[in-house]
C-alpha cells in the first residue's frame, strides 16, 4: 500500500497542482499568531526525543488519547517518553478522518522524511529514528523554524512579560523575526481579587509604575504597550467569550477598580463594565500606534473542573460556546469607528454557526481607507481542519472578498505544526482548481495565481508591515 | 482564454442541461419581491450610462469597493460616472468567488451581449458600448424588464405611498404587471416620537383619516390596505429582527399609542407590546383579504453610525444578526392559527444558522387546507449566492417539500438583476442533475421537469394568483 | 426506466462497495433507541394492511401530506385504509429529495420485494400485494424484526410502565432481545399540578411506594429504576429543550415539591430548580447502576395548539428550537464529573447549528477511563437524512473520533423503519470510499473495514454490553 501523502496530496485537479507547485509552495511563511515558547526559541533548545516536541503540550492529541481510553499516566503523567509515544501510536489509527491523522503523517514526512503509517508496529522504529535526528543542531527549534521558510513568527505574550527572550532572539538574528503580541487577558481577569492583586504586583514590577487606582493601572499597561511596540510588536490579541461592550461611566469603573484592588469581589455587572472599559482603552492604544487588533471569540473554557484542578488550563477541556455575538461586536466596533479610532481588526470565531455573522460584520466597517482593513480570521482551533477551512473560505468568498484574506496561522504551541501552512495552501489551491473545473472561475492562471500567492503570503506582508 | 459563462454555465450533467434548456429556461418570471422604483418604471426612464443603472444604489457593489480600499468619492461621492465605473472595474477581478463576479459578467452578457471580463483594461470599451446601447428606448426600464420575460413584478411600498405610479403603469400596459406590496415597517417604527408623528401626518394625508388614537390609526392603515388591494396588491411584507410576539392588553397598547402620539418616548416594553399588537392586526387584515404575508427576519442594520450619518440607511452597513427566532415565530403563527386566521405565509431568514429552524417551523402550520401554504422563502440577501441557495434548497428538501417551493425572487433595487432567476434555475437543474447521476433520484425526465418548472414558475403562479 | 434503488444504492466508489457488501451489510443490528410498541411486539400482531403498519402513527408522512394540501380525513381521520394509502401515493412523487422518498421505496423493496415507484398508478397494486403479504405470520411484527437481523431493540418507557410486555417478550425468546429504556419525562413535567398528581398516583401504584414528599417521590422512582434494571434495562433517556442545571438548595426543592403536590402551580423558577434536582438525581441513579444516559436536546414541541387539541402530541407539529445549549450542558456534566458520578452519556441535538457545540462538549468529559465514554449521538429526527448524517459524521470526525462512534438508531415508531440502518451503513461506506478516492485516507481495507464494522455494530456491542 503506497503512502497516502503524495506530492499531489489534496490537489485533485491539474489547475490545483499548477497553482500549488508553481506558485504557493515556495512562498515564505508569516505566522502572525502562534503560542510558541519565546524561551525555547531563544535558547534554541534541542529535544531529546519526539515525545517532548510533539506530544508534550499538545492538547489536541491529549483529547484524542483520552477519548480512546488511555489513562492520564501516558498523557500528562509519569510514564516514560517512549511509553507515551507507543500509546500515541495506538491512538493514531483511531484518528482516521480527524485532522490529527493528516497532521501526524504530514509532520513525520516533512520534518523526518518518514513515509510510514504510525501505529504500534512502526512506533519503535519511528521513535528511534526521530530521536536520533532530533538530537542534533539541525533539529534545534530555530532550525525547525528555518527549515519551514518562516519569515516572521509572532508569539503571544502577557503585558507582564519581560520580553527578554524576544530581545535575545533579535540579537541572534536566526534568519526569521520573532515578534511579541500584546495579549492582556489576565489584565482583564477580574473574577478573583487575590489573583488580580498578584497580577497588579507583577505588572508594577514589569512597568515600574505603582498602581493605586484605575488611572495608574492604565498607565502601567500603556508603559508595557510602549515597550512591546519598541520591540516590533504590531499586534494585540484578546480571548473572550463575547465582545465586552457594556456602557459605563468613568465613576463606575474607577470605583469598581478601587474596590477590586482593595480585595473585594466585584458583582458581575461591575466586572462587565470594567472589562468593557479596559477593552475599549486597549483598542485605543492599538489605534494610536497603528497596531492590528485580534479578537478570539466564543470559547467555553475549563469545562472539566476535576481535571482542571490537577492539570491546569489549556489541557484539553475547552469547547465551543454558543454565545450571542452580533450585537456586542457591532456596538464595540461602532463605538471605535464613530470617533475614527478603529484599528485594522481581525475577528476569529470558534463556533462555525457564527461564520456568517462574522463574515458580514467585518464588512460593516470597511470604509475604503485601506484594503481589507477588517478581516475575518482563519478557521480557528476546532475549525482548523479541511472542512472548517473550506467553510471559512467559502463563506468569506460569498459574503466578503477572498482576495483580501491574510490567510493562515498555526495558532500552535508546537514547533512541528508549520506544515499546516502547506496544508492550507494545498486546500486553497484545490478549492480554486475545482471551481475552474466546474466553470465557476475563468481558467486564467495569471489571475488565479495572484489570488493564491496573495492569500498565502503577500496580503499578510502588506497588511502587517512587520519588520 | 474562452469566456467562462457558456451556454452550459452551472450545468454539470446531461440531465441538468436537458432540464434547464428544454424546460426551465423559457418559463416566464414572477418576481414577487423586489425593491425596484415604481416611479422609474412608470416614467420608463432611459439611463445615460451603465453607472447610473448598475452602480448607483447597489450597496452590494459598494461594500466590495470599500473592502478594496476605494474611497467614498468613487462610490457614493462626486466622481464622474465614468471614473466610478473605472474604479468598479478595478474591483471586479478582486471579487473572484463572490456572487458579484458571476452577476457582473452574466448581466453584461445578457443585457449587452458582452463576453469580456470586466477589468481596468476593458473598462473604457465596455463603458462606451453600454452607454451607447443604454441611450435608446430598447434599453428603457420597461424594455429591460420585458427583455427578461417578466410576467409580474411586485414592488415594496409603504402604506403612505400614493401608488400613483402603479396606476400609471397599469394604464400603460407594458406587457408585464407591476403590483405593490404593503410593507408597513415605518408604521411600526415607534422609537422616535417626532419621526412617528411625521409618519402619522403623512398617513392622514394618504388615507384621509384623522388619527387621534390607536383605533383611528388602525382605521387609517386599513384604508390604505384597502387601497392597495384595489390596485391588485396581494402581498404584505415586514422587515424585523425577530417576530414581535409579546403579550399585551388593549388598554396597554392604547395608552402607549396615545403617549407616543403626544410626543413622549416609549419604554422598550411598551414598544414591544405595541409592535406586537400592530403586527398581529396587520396579519389579520391580510387574512381577511386572502393576502400572502412575508416576513424578513434577522438583519442587524445600520451598524456603522459614522457612515450612516452621511449616507443614510441601505447603503451597505447591514449584516447578519444572531437573534433567537424559534419561540417568537411559533407564538405569533400559533396565535393566528388558533383562531384560523393564518394567511399563506413566507418566512425568510438572514442567518443561515437558522435555516433548519425556519424549514421545520413552516411545517407546523401546514394544515392540509392548501398546498404548500407555509413557505420558507428563497435564500435572502447575503445568502443569495450559489452556496446559500444550494443550502436552502437542500434543507428545504430534507425537512420540507421542495416540490411546493415558490422559488426565486430578485429582492433587488437594480433593473439589471433579473438574470438571477436564470442563475437560480441553472443551479436548481444542476442539483437535480447531480442527484440523478448519483442514483439518488429516478432518471425520469417527466417527473423531474415538472419539479423544475413548478419551482421556476408554476408554483408561484398558483400560489399568488396575481393578475 | 430502471428502479433507482439498486444493489449499489448510495455506493459511488469501488471502496464503498467493498466496505458495504463485504463488511457492513451483514452485521447484526443493535437498535438501542426506538419508540416501538412493546405491546405490539409482545402480542406479535399481524397488520391487516400497509396503512396500519406504515401510515398510522408516522408523523413524518403526516407532515408531508399536510404540506401537499391533503385534508386530515385522509391522514388521521375516518377515511378507509385504502383511501389513505391512495392519498399517500399522490404525495410520494412530491417528496422527491426528502428522506421519505428514499425510505418509502427502500422499505417497499426490503420488506415486500417491490421495485416499483409508488404513485397513484401503482397504488392499487401495491396496496393489494402488501396486504396479502402482511396477512401472514411471516409478517408479524416479530418476524419483521427478525427479518432485519435485529439483535437487540430498546424501547422507550415511562417509570410508571408495568413492563409486563417486556417480561412476556423475554419469555417468548423471539430471537432478539427487547429491553426497556427508563424515560422519566412525565416525572419531570411539573407544569400542571392536576396532571402531576395523576402521575404521582400512577407511580404509587407501579412502585408500591406512597408519595408524600420529595423523598418518597424519589424512593418511588428509584424502586422503578431498580425494576427496570432487573429486566435488563441499561439506558435512560430524557427529552429536554435545554439541560436543566439551575442551582438549588434541598429546602427549596422540597418545599416546591410539597407545594406542587398540594395542587398549587409552581413559578418558573421553582420548576427549573425542581427539574434540575430531578435530572441530577436520575443521573446519579444511572451512575450507581452503570447505565448509559441519553439526552435529546433542543426540540420546540406542540407549536400548533389548534391541531394539538384534536390530535394530541407527537402528531407532526414539533420543530427545531434555537435554545442556548453549551453552558447548561457543561454545568450539568461538570457537576456529575466533579464527584466522579458521570455515567457513559449520549447527547443528541436537534438543531444542526449546535453540532459543533455538542461534538466538542463530549470531548471535555472523556477522562481516559473508558473508550469513547462520552458520545455525540447519531443525527436525530429532522436530521436523520443523507445530509444530516453526513454532517454529523463529518463534524464528529473533525472534532472527535469517528472510530469510537456507536452509530445508528431508528428512533422510530414504525416496524418498517429498520432499513434506515442499511441506509446509514451505505452512506458511511460511501463517505469513506470518497475519502479514499481523494487520497484523504490510506487505501487499507483492513483499517477501513474495521472502522465500518465498529461503527455499524461492534462499538455499540461493547459500549452497551446488553444482554
Amino acid at each position: 500500500m503506497s503512502f497516502f501523502i503524495t506530492n499531489n496530496f489534496l490537489l485533485e485537479t491539474k489547475t490545483a497542482r499548477i497553482l500549488y507547485h508553481e506558485y504557493a509552495a515556495d512562498m515564505p511563511i508569516i505566522d502572525y499568531h502562534s503560542h510558541l515558547s519565546p524561551k525555547e526559541i531563544s535558547e534554541n533548545i534541542v529535544f531529546p526525543n519526539i515525545t517532548r516536541v510533539w506530544l508534550n503540550d499538545d492538547h489536541y492529541k491529549w483529547r484524542a488519547m483520552r477519548a480512546c481510553g488511555i489513562s492520564e499516566e501516558f498523557i500528562t503523567g509519569s510514564a516514560s517518553d517512549e511509553d507515551k509515544f507507543r500509546k500515541w501510536s495506538e491512538v493514531v489509527p483511531q484518528t482516521l478522518r480527524n485532522p490529527l491523522y493528516h497532521w501526524t503523517h504530514l509532520e513525520l514526512k516533512r520534518y523526518f522524511g518518514i513515509e510510514q503509517y504510525l501505529n504500534p508496529e512502526t512506533a519503535g522504529e519511528i521513535f528511534g529514528l526521530t530521536s536520533e535526528l532530533l538530537n542534533s543542531k539541525e533539529y534545534s527549534v530555530q532550525s525547525l523554524l528555518s527549515k519551514m521558510n518562516i519569515e516572521v513568527v509572532c508569539t503571544t505574550d502577557d503585558p507582564i512579560d519581560s520580553l527578554e527572550y524576544h530581545k535575545s532572539v533579535d540579537k541572534q538574528s536566526p534568519g526569521f523575526k520573532m515578534l511579541p503580541t500584546f495579549r492582556p487577558d489576565k489584565a482583564m481577569d477580574l473574577s478573583d481579587p487575590t489573583r488580580f492583586k498578584d497580577y497588579v504586583y507583577q505588572l508594577e514590577k514589569a512597568s515600574g509604575v505603582t498602581v493605586s487606582d484605575l488611572d495608574s493601572y492604565m498607565e502601567a499597561l500603556l508603559t508595557r504597550h510602549n515597550d512591546f511596540h519598541e520591540l516590533g510588536c504590531r499586534l494585540s490579541d484578546h480571548g473572550l467569550r463575547q465582545m465586552e461592550a457594556t456602557d459605563y461611566t468613568s465613576g463606575e469603573v474607577e470605583s469598581a477598580f478601587t474596590k477590586l484592588l482593595s480585595g473585594t469581589s466585584l458583582s458581575s455587572s461591575e466586572i462587565q463594565k470594567l472589562r468593557s472599559f479596559l477593552l475599549y482603552e486597549f483598542a485605543k492604544m492599538d489605534y494610536q500606534k497603528g497596531w492590528i487588533q485580534q479578537f478570539h471569540l466564543g470559547a467555553l473554557r475549563n469545562n472539566n473542573r476535576r481535571l482542571l484542578s490537577t492539570l491546569g488550563p489549556d489541557t484539553g477541556f475547552d469547547s465551543i460556546g454558543d454565545f450571542p455575538q452580533a450585537e456586542s461586536l457591532s456596538k464595540f466596533l461602532n463605538k471605535l469607528d464613530s470617533s475614527d479610532e478603529l484599528s485594522k481588526t481581525i475577528l476569529y470565531n470558534l463556533n462555525p454557526a457564527d461564520n456568517e455573522v462574522f463574515a458580514t460584520m467585518v464588512g460593516n466597517f470597511n470604509d475604503g481607507s485601506v484594503k481589507a482593513k477588517m478581516q475575518w480570521g482563519s478557521a480557528w482551533w476546532f475549525l482548523d481542519q479541511l472542512d472548517g477551512m473550506e467553510k471559512q473560505i467559502n463563506t468569506l468568498s460569498n459574503m466578503g472578498l477572498l482576495s483580501g484574506f491574510i490567510g493562515m496561522i498555526t495558532d500552535s504551541r508546537s514547533f512541528m505544526s508549520f506544515p499546516r501552512h502547506e496544508y492550507f495552501r494545498r486546500l486553497l489551491c484545490n478549492i480554486i482548481g475545482k471551481d475552474v473545473e466546474k466553470g465557476l472561475l475563468p481558467n486564467d492562471i495569471g489571475l488565479l495565481s495572484k489570488l493564491v500567492t496573495d492569500i498565502s503570503y503577500t496580503n499578510a506582508k502588506q497588511y502587517f508591515k512587520l519588520g
